[in-house]
């Protein structure tokens, strides 16, 4: 569920670009106006007001945009104004290129959105870049995280529910053999991952629980400081709640020494418009203050707006 | 270029739907009449026939088919009669469940079809199976085989005219190498043919030919008898020409000692609306022996008439 608060009477497209084309001109930047704008419409209508802004003013609006802010604010307006796809294939080139063993973004996003999403992506993707996605995956990586991140990129996963109980349970056995002999690369693991749909892999692993007592991603944290074990957790996490993923990924941004301000606002930017509302719940729970608490103690000025405005926070 | 005739004036939909239902009641069936009705429609055609078909008769088209028909005529008039992504999905599944090393059907459509024919394939095999493509063939194959197989059906290549020669030189460098040292599974060269598109690919190979002096084909000839060479080599000449690879499937189903007829029907039955007239045109190159002639000579009855009005042989 989105947590994107928009106004029940929402302003013609056209005085949206004229207002929005207002901020960027005379002194300085009136951010306070462009969130007020743009972080409460929802896709469509912002595809809508970047298609007449370019008719109206002749510039993309990304480009003004890009031109009049700096920073963390200018990041996250940017990613939120692009169309989730364009989104997801801008997200996973710029992974392609920064790609360390410890960078979890092309995993989060083949394993948390829907098969169609995914796809989406890879569109989006082939009309920017003139690539194909799992081509700059398979070239920018290596060894075990490429044998991995192809698949797993490459996948168009049967998206019903049906679930082949037997298989459910053959595979859970084969997992956990695979497991136990510590053949964490094994063709059969990553197989299973890459290719079954959401519902037969959440089939299997409730088998591994019943039979084998754990959860799968205890099994696979032998050694924590393993970042293939991380990323393997991270991909069973992302395929089967990918909720606690993200709450994860948040706590992780906002406590430690100096905010991950690239990953909060990925996963905001991403996910406001998705499941935003359960990811808050989760983060609730899960450290007993509210998200937009710690996201406002810990962040400041613009950006902090632009954050409480996505996640939902009501406007005093 | 498509080789099937469609008349000036085609009746209407009902009326083909009402020859049809005649076709097959009464005593005996009229084959003649099926082919001359499903031999001579287009894809819309016949998916606006079978649609129309169901709601008069209360009967899927195909089922009063498969009634109606038997053997290789039955089988040639099925496949044409379904849809292209329906007849991929069903094809390909087919070959998942009678896979050997010498099965080709996998790789032929992951590497013929265009990127979007391929992935509108995987679609209508969701619809159908309830499972997806990557996931069935990483399921029935194994070792050199899955590490080909599997990327080549996942696939969705850049559809594009671009090309980077510099990576073309470079990657070409690449491939010799491997090759050089008949490292054939090797990790960069399934990369190489299973994300790149058929543009660069044409253009890796064109540098290869320029720089080693061979065609990349040649140097994976070593063991003409090894069933992953020769299934790379089929890769190779699916992506890049297409229209010989078909000629010569069609060659070696003809040229044998009891016809191929599953090769001739699926070749004809998938590339008749395609680029069969180019096909045409290899085979009376390459046998000096037009194709319908050939045909004639190798079969007989319904399916030899169901080919030839396929493969545009004028009635007389």
């Amino acid at each position: 569920m989105s947590t994107l608060c928009v106004p029940a009477h929402v302003p013609s497209v056209a005085e949206d670009c004229e207002q929005l084309h207002k901020a960027f001109t005379g002194w300085g930047t009136n951010e306070g106006l462009i969130i007020s704008i743009l972080g409460h419409r929802n896709a469509a209508q912002r595809k809508l007001i970047r298609q007449v802004y370019a008719e109206t003013y002749g510039e993309d609006l990304l480009k003004a945009l890009d031109k009049e802010l700096t920073n963390d604010f200018e990041r996250i307006v940017l990613l939120w104004t692009l169309d989730p796809s364009e989104r997801d294939a801008y997200l996973t080139n710029e992974a392609t290129k920064r790609w360390t063993s410890s960078n979890k973004v092309l995993m989060e996003i083949a394993c948390t959105r829907s098969p169609k999403e995914l796809l989406l992506a890879r569109e989006a993707y082939h009309a920017r870049f003139k690539r194909s996605l799992e081509e700059d995956v398979a070239y920018h990586t290596h060894g075990d995280f490429r044998k991995l991140l192809v698949p797993l990129v490459s996948s168009y996963r049967y998206g019903g529910d049906d679930v082949n109980l037997t298989l459910a349970k053959s595979e859970a056995k084969l997992l956990h053999e695979k497991i136990s002999k510590k053949a964490y690369n094994d063709d059969d693991l990553i197989r299973i991952l890459a290719t079954r749909s959401k519902a037969q892999i959440n089939a299997t692993l409730n088998q591994y629980k019943n039979e084998f007592g754990n959860d799968i991603n205890k099994n696979l944290k032998a050694d924590p400081k393993d970042e293939f074990l991380a990323i393997l957790r991270g991909t069973i996490k992302c395929l089967v709640c990918p909720e606690k993923y993200f709450e994860k990924a948040i706590r992780l941004a906002i406590n430690r020494q100096g905010t991950d301000e690239g990953a909060l606002t990925r996963v905001v930017a991403t996910q406001a418009e998705v499941d935003m509302k359960i990811i808050k719940d989760e983060y609730q729970k899960r450290n007993s203050v509210p998200l937009d608490r710690a996201i406002a103690k810990d962040t400041t000025g613009d950006y902090e707006k632009m954050l409480l405005a996505l996640i939902g926070q009501e406007e005093a």
